[in-house]
């Protein structure tokens, strides 16, 4: 049933993961629906994020694959790299997803507007391509985030974000990256990797923050092994321009940096300047992001928010998850809360690191008494190639109920497993339904089967040697 | 409390992998253990099995790596590749793992005899190396298994088998691999990454009998694309050897193949031969393996039987399995038996094959109706690469259930992905606990748990499109 005093059942704004999902599902239920997006189609996820990253992750590999092979009988003639040539091809991709974005839209029957679209009341939507004022009946907000300026640094302005390093002129020969989070992580890898020479630069006590400790402490040993610099507990006060063109850094520590760029990675901000909020009544919260309560809805019941703008958890397929759950909700009448408990995640570094559940530290604080069950080794694949680099795996149990709280691997296809972990750990499957599984050999991942003996316990929140 | 009427409480035959894990911890209880290996510790699994290998996989592998990263920007100069490198830092590492047998072993308190071990009696064993004869209260069989040497084959012994291929002086230009099974598959993607004509001649219809068909096709499919070249419903005749000093195959189709070398990978035979089984009173199945009881123990009360040679799951974590249960029914009073039920196993063919419980037609013949979610994709990898390769995922679900019967994985990291996906299928859960599962983005893995909508259903053991 539409409501024909509106010209939309649906508008949605913002084409990126989650509301092209919803524009998707709504149309193909035969609801009339718009969707705006004045830059292009996939959103972060596929236009300067997850995509694009994890091409220049798998360019970024290559290097040290070359050099492993020596081990196992092969010579491998001088090689270089162009760094041209991986854009190209990167946005070649990136362009053919667009495309099958922007075709599935049209196939499920949805209207494609290339604008900025601002709203100008609860049902008002205005197309500033055209000037053209639209309404709907329901309104999805879904216009993501970006990242955070800085401006508070004196020399903002001559610093590179993630969005304009995959558009570099050059392969920069040195860089310096503020930040410690899984962005900076992942760049100062694929740089690194690429050959450039890479200081991290992080306030914070030890990088990637929220993580458990073990994983952190592992990576940063790798990192700097392979020739990153990373300095912790310190930070940059100011970006200057030199007469060449190249950039000096000021640390807060008093050491100056030269370096061909400077690279932000602290922090992602919600879209929503200037997208009419007020107008149309919608409330935002401290940081700019809209307040929605567990169904996506605004503090305008018509008006929906899906997605990074909503600063829940900032993730692809969490913004489809909660696309799919407003649709269950709105137009199937089941009322359905996105799920945000126990996701899994990966950080693209090399070593690769995937997580799901609880960290050692939180499971201390919020279940008491754990069984922790660790194994550090060579990967198989390093025996040959020499590499001195360790794999990492790490259960951690509750004591009493002996359900796995969370599992954590650091090394080769750390991702993959983490996917496969959080289906186990999202079950509520015991360390005894690990224990009962055989092993597959030889593969990395049947130390996860076979830690047979607790390493440590923590009782009371110490640690006990077993 | 030892029996001292015998030398040892317990006398195991064969340091492969089962026999080492029951000595060891046998052992570290007390008890008076005596080891007997005639060749290598380690058994099939370190010396000539899953872990060179695994070895010779990785090397494999470099060649597609090489191409592949032209499409991420590298220019890669021309690469040559030494057989005889490769084999010699393979046997280091194999050096290397032996001499961590033979420490932990010697740790536990064992006592390790270089020699041929064969049984006298039901108590007495004779070391053919020094002719002594000693008692032991128990006795335990693990001396695993060999390749068939396939005598009815005229020609034969001109052929090599895996365990000769790991010590070939030279890499064949040209090879043709009699079989179809995982061995076959697999030697057959070494050879052919590793630059070798590639002849599979496999009487069957299709390769990799028991595994599910999708994965069978799509990997016969994946292997002719790189250059192999596979002939089902075909065998052997003869094989020839010709005035230089290479061969020649008859097959039954009456074509004739020239190579450099022919394996036969037709099938392992358990090691029973000339080990004095009928002196001891342990009674011989019809393919001459020993018949074990469900807690492996053999027709005498005191000797048991575990790993390869008893021709039950011929795995290597199988036998590790048995040793430990052989270990918790003997000597903690525990009777445990092995469970062989979902076992996960990987081939490691290029592309990978991981894989858990039942094919699609093994369980639509014993469940009755299923259905089948199945993804069929391009790997991100190959985005950029341009290598013509798909990765496929399916799940086999119980449709009244709504357990997940059967995964199975081909594509890379497929046997990484098997293991953990075993934990699941093992536990029993059920199609929807993998859907509540968030994605991890970008990753093959997210595939399984995003599969919505089955691809087809199976009802009454027919194929119903949806």
């Amino acid at each position: 049933m539409s409501d024909k005093r509106f010209d939309y059942d649906l508008f949605v704004i913002g084409g990126g993961s989650g509301g092209v999902r919803a524009a998707r599902r709504a149309a193909a239920l035969g609801k009339r629906v718009a969707i705006a997006e004045e830059f292009r189609y996939g959103g972060t996820c596929v236009i300067r994020g997850c995509v694009p990253k994890k091409l220049l992750v798998y360019a970024s590999q290559f290097s040290e694959s070359f050099e492993d092979a020596a081990g196992y009988g092969w010579s491998v003639g001088p090689r270089s790299f162009d760094w041209a040539t991986l854009i190209a091809n990167k946005d070649n991709e990136i362009d053919r997803l667009e495309r099958i974005y922007r075709s599935n839209l049209e196939k499920a029957g949805a209207e494609l507007l290339m604008s900025r679209a601002v709203m100008e009341g609860p049902h008002h939507i205005r197309l500033l391509s055209t000037d053209a004022v639209v309404t709907a009946e329901r309104i999805l907000i879904a216009v993501g985030g970006r990242p955070n300026p800085f401006p508070g640094l004196p020399g903002a302005e001559h610093c590179i974000t993630s969005n304009e390093a995959f558009h570099l002129k050059r392969l920069p020969k040195s860089i310096v990256i503020l930040g410690g989070g899984y962005i900076a992580v992942e760049f100062a890898n694929i740089f690194l990797g690429l050959g450039s020479e890479v200081t991290l630069v992080y306030r914070g006590k030890e990088i990637l923050q929220g993580f458990d400790d073990d994983l952190r402490h592992e990576l940063h040993q790798a990192m700097v092994k392979k020739g990153a610099r990373i300095l912790c507990e310190d930070t940059l006060t100011e970006v200057v321009q030199k007469p060449d063109g190249r950039f000096e850094a000021h640390l807060k520590s008093g050491d100056r940096l030269d370096a061909d760029e400077v690279m932000l990675a602290v922090g992602r901000m919600p879209n929503t300047e200037d997208l009419g909020c007020e107008k149309a009544g919608v409330e935002l919260g401290p940081k700019g992001e809209i307040v929605v309560d567990d169904y996506s809805q605004t503090s305008v019941a018509h008006i929906h928010a899906i997605g990074d703008v909503t600063n829940r958890v900032q993730l692809t397929p969490v913004a489809i998850h909660e696309a799919m759950c407003f649709v269950e909700t709105v137009y199937h009448g089941r009322p359905t809360k996105p799920d945000f408990e126990t996701v899994a995640t990966a950080v693209f570094s090399q070593p690769e690191i995937g997580t799901v559940g609880l960290t050692e530290s939180a499971a201390a604080r919020s279940h008491g008494d754990l069984d922790i069950y660790r194994a550090r080794f060579k990967p198989m694949r390093h025996t040959l190639s020499g590499r001195d680099e360790a794999m990492l795996m790490k259960l951690v149990v509750d004591a009493t109920s002996r359900k796995v709280l969370g599992a954590h691997v650091l090394g080769p296809d750390a991702g993959e497993l983490a996917q496969v972990l959080g289906i186990c750990v999202k079950a509520g499957l015991t360390k005894e339904d690990f224990d009962r599984t055989m092993a597959v050999h030889p593969t990395a991942a049947e130390e996860l089967v076979t830690l047979y003996d607790p390493s440590y316990r923590v009782r009371d929140g110490q640690r006990v040697e077993t």
